[in-house]
């Protein structure tokens, strides 16, 4: 299934992307799509619908992040060998872990708004795993059976709070806006495999990101085996599990950064289509 | 007032601490201590009520959380003088910034539950700063007008998660139950000072740290205003400020970290007091 969330932000409405590609409203069957139902049971009510019976949605609505209520929207870092290299960075020996405050999640096409003083505003493609079931000292064989299903994060980031400001990433990947999550929930069903996945990033029509999950250092199942070491996987958690190379950073000869009128559409195998519009707080 | 959250874990109820020191029901005035009611206005009407007609809560329930629905827990790293002198860091030019995972956070007299694997946790009293009112690039002269009280958090830390496992501290900052966040959420009114506060952590009676918000690096109002250009602080968001020294970590000859059945005693002035067990997760 292709679960999505669409209406106003705040209001958004559970609906799901039939087939035919075709919204249909998922209201009558289920409050909203958070954790609280994406349990392999929750989604197997879902499936049990018939599709064509679900009432059609009309007219174009904004998508809303494709899951409500995230508890925890967690990061990988320099989890490409090719984008560690563009970055000048070793392999970790780890997954590197930071936290994006869920106050920057927004809608897959909602505008990305660069704060004051922004100079170095960057894009960051990355598969983004939903967590379905409680996860806690998992092992990575088993990892994915706690997957409920996957979307595109953009880890957009600012390199200067990032770097500059005296610790830790989270300064520059928290701004609000900067965490676009959806168009689409994809269930695991219907991802063959997480590794396997093509990932593309334009800015202006420019292609800057190409890459494939295939070339992860920690692979999704390594990841969430490792995290579940450190502290529960609630459904509903989010992981965006790094992004491959052609960041604005790792541009040559100089860095190349957004500018307010840029548009970002990203997309991967499957999981639907971003397009963001770049604007400037003042 | 000194607002509180008690009963079981998930299924707290509102109440206020009277003069008296009586537990008493807010219930039938407000569904919860959370973010929503936490405004200057939403205060107002709690601090309208007739005290003596509330009803007293009678046994000795369980304090949870004292905010409930957190939405981000914001940790100010190295922000006393002589605490980042006992770590061998510098001082920070700007606040340090990193995010606990909110599903970390539990009661003040909670379990703090050692992970699998731990060799190494570690205390921090902290002061809590609890968000009130929406703030975005808030200026440091008005930065506390926005705040809707304190409370105490223990910032619990694996050491080696935060610093052995290629990255960024949240890891060792995130665990389940490394948040123990009251008993009371004192509102601003009751703090005339919020950088003259004395802190004494124990543990099993022995007194391990003391200090007093007087020496922090960057003040409450200082640590606001700096996040508040990065990003939006929302009503019931709570900023951990920072430990003053005595550490496990900075212990001589050799650092010393909790074992199962120690014991942690936190205070603050006015703020009340923390007592946690710690136990391990096998």
């Amino acid at each position: 299934m292709k679960l999505v969330r669409y209406g106003a932000p705040g209001a958004e409405k559970p609906g799901l992307i039939d087939e035919g590609g075709t919204l249909r409203d998922l209201s009558a069957h289920v409050s909203d799509i958070t954790g609280a139902m994406l349990s392999d049971a929750g989604l197997d009510r879902l499936r049990a619908l018939d599709v064509a019976m679900l009432p059609e949605v009309t007219g174009d609505p904004r998508f809303g992040p494709c899951v409500g209520g995230i508890g925890k929207m967690m990061c990988i870092g320099l989890n490409y060998s090719d984008h560690a290299a563009e970055t000048g960075s070793k392999i970790p020996e780890h997954p590197i872990l930071f936290m994006k405050a869920t106050s920057a999640i927004v809608g897959p096409d909602d505008t990305v708004v660069m704060p004051r003083g922004s100079q170095a505003t960057d894009w960051e493609i990355e598969l983004g795993v939903v967590i379905g079931t409680t996860a806690k000292y998992v092992s990575e064989a088993e990892a994915l059976d706690y997957v409920a299903g996957y979307c595109i994060v953009n880890d957009v980031s600012e390199r200067d709070f990032q770097n500059k400001l005296t610790g830790q990433w989270t300064k520059g990947k928290s701004c609000d806006t900067f965490g676009p999550t959806g168009p689409w929930l994809v269930t695991r069903d219907e991802v063959a495999d997480p590794q396997a996945l093509d990932m593309a990033l334009d800015v202006n029509g420019e292609r800057r990101q190409t890459g494939n999950t295939a070339t992860m250092i920690f692979s999704v199942a390594q990841i969430i085996a490792h995290l579940s070491q450190l502290f529960t996987l609630h459904p509903g958690d989010v992981i965006a599990t790094g992004t491959p190379p052609g960041v604005g950073l790792g541009m040559k000869p100089d860095p190349v950064f957004l500018k307010e009128g840029d548009v970002m559409e990203l997309t991967i195998s499957g999981l639907g289509r971003q397009r963001q519009t770049v604007a400037a707080d003042r």
